[in-house]
């Protein structure tokens, strides 16, 4: 398997993540290719489709070992599930998939057409190892149903963001962490109201508490 | 990559192979876990999930080069498009994409648990190398739309199958069958109404003809 190109987001690191893919649209992501793939022809009739899988390499869940089971986060982190049950990054072969929305291809200053894509839930320069069409015939089942994961899909918390703490995200990006923050970022349901999470996004530290159904953010720091 | 399990399907070929998953439905698959991977806590909650996702390897459709297009059968074989606007075999990383249904684990007699599928895009025999449940929250798009590949969904053609060639075929392996070449397997439009195809199912050789929109099975025959 070989990394056919990268993604570019505004998430440094996992915490901060959308739990999967497709939850907060508006985060957008470039999809940059490697320099052996940087041929506009393998793109050629990909705008006729508006939403794109992803399968990548979770490159920072790597393990030697495998386990059976994992303790899903949206459980609560206490109870264990099969693996092949979960979307857990600590599988047998570390691969992703996500669908996302195709929101254009651009043309780079040097680096070939690149895809932009709305809703990816992939750290900054994540390997991507493939790019399929998001065919509806085969990929759309609305007669699916969910197990486990469908239950906490309504879940979201109040953003209380100050104006002058928004004042230092730069507008494009606010509507996104917004966003991203209604998911409530927290790991495994902890719950104590006065401790401070943080998490880095579009070159800024993000600093917020929760509690209840409410989350305050309380700085935004440059890094 | 490892290969973490196998799935046995009723098609050694690739040609009768339905063109995308969840097509033929009745198709049915059993996937079947690798020694290290026989494992009954793996699959622990999967049971709660009607779809599942299995992302697998192109076995046999490796190349040591790639191509920036390739020429989808549903297109008539004479169009270029780039290969990640296909789902084509013939891509940078060998990987298959297919939802399928859950119909059921099943315990083997020695091979451990197993997975019963229906609407596998596979062939017999093909590695598996990972299985994630499906999650309507972040993988039924209804909204996604789908350039080529949705303006072919409907065409099938009519299948006139002899009742004595018919009875040559298990009971169970009838339905399948019948919807099976009801999606017409012919490679890419060929139109030589003259012309008698044939495929591998089920421990048969299923040979038929194609006119306009009628397709005749001509003989039936074990192998």
């Amino acid at each position: 398997m070989e990394m056919i190109a990268k993604i570019h987001t505004d998430l440094p690191t996992k915490f901060g993540l959308p739990r999967q893919s497709g939850l907060v649209e508006e985060l957008e992501g470039l999809v940059v290719f490697e320099p052996k793939y940087r041929e506009p022809e393998a793109l050629r009739g990909i705008e006729g489709f508006s939403h794109l899988w992803l399968i990548w390499e979770f490159s920072e869940a790597k393990r030697d070992s495998w386990s059976p089971t994992v303790r899903p986060p949206r459980l609560g982190g206490n109870k264990r599930m099969g693996v092949f049950a979960t979307r857990s990054p600590f599988r047998p072969n570390p691969i992703g998939l996500s669908c996302v929305k195709l929101l254009g291809v651009e043309k780079t200053a040097d680096q070939g057409l690149a895809l932009r894509v709305g809703g990816a839930d992939l750290m900054d320069g994540t390997p991507i190892l493939d790019i399929k069409p998001y065919l509806p015939l085969a990929d759309c089942r609305p007669e699916a149903t969910g197990g486990f994961a469908a239950e906490k899909a309504g879940y979201s918390v109040k953003v209380d963001f100050p104006a002058e703490l928004l004042e230092k995200v730069p507008e494009s990006k606010r509507t996104a962490l917004k966003a991203l923050l209604a998911q409530d970022p927290r790991p495994a349901y902890q719950n104590d109201p006065e401790r401070v999470y943080g998490f880095g996004y579009a070159g800024l530290e993000v600093r917020f508490r929760v509690s209840g159904d409410r989350l305050e953010v309380v700085e935004i720091e440059e890094t």
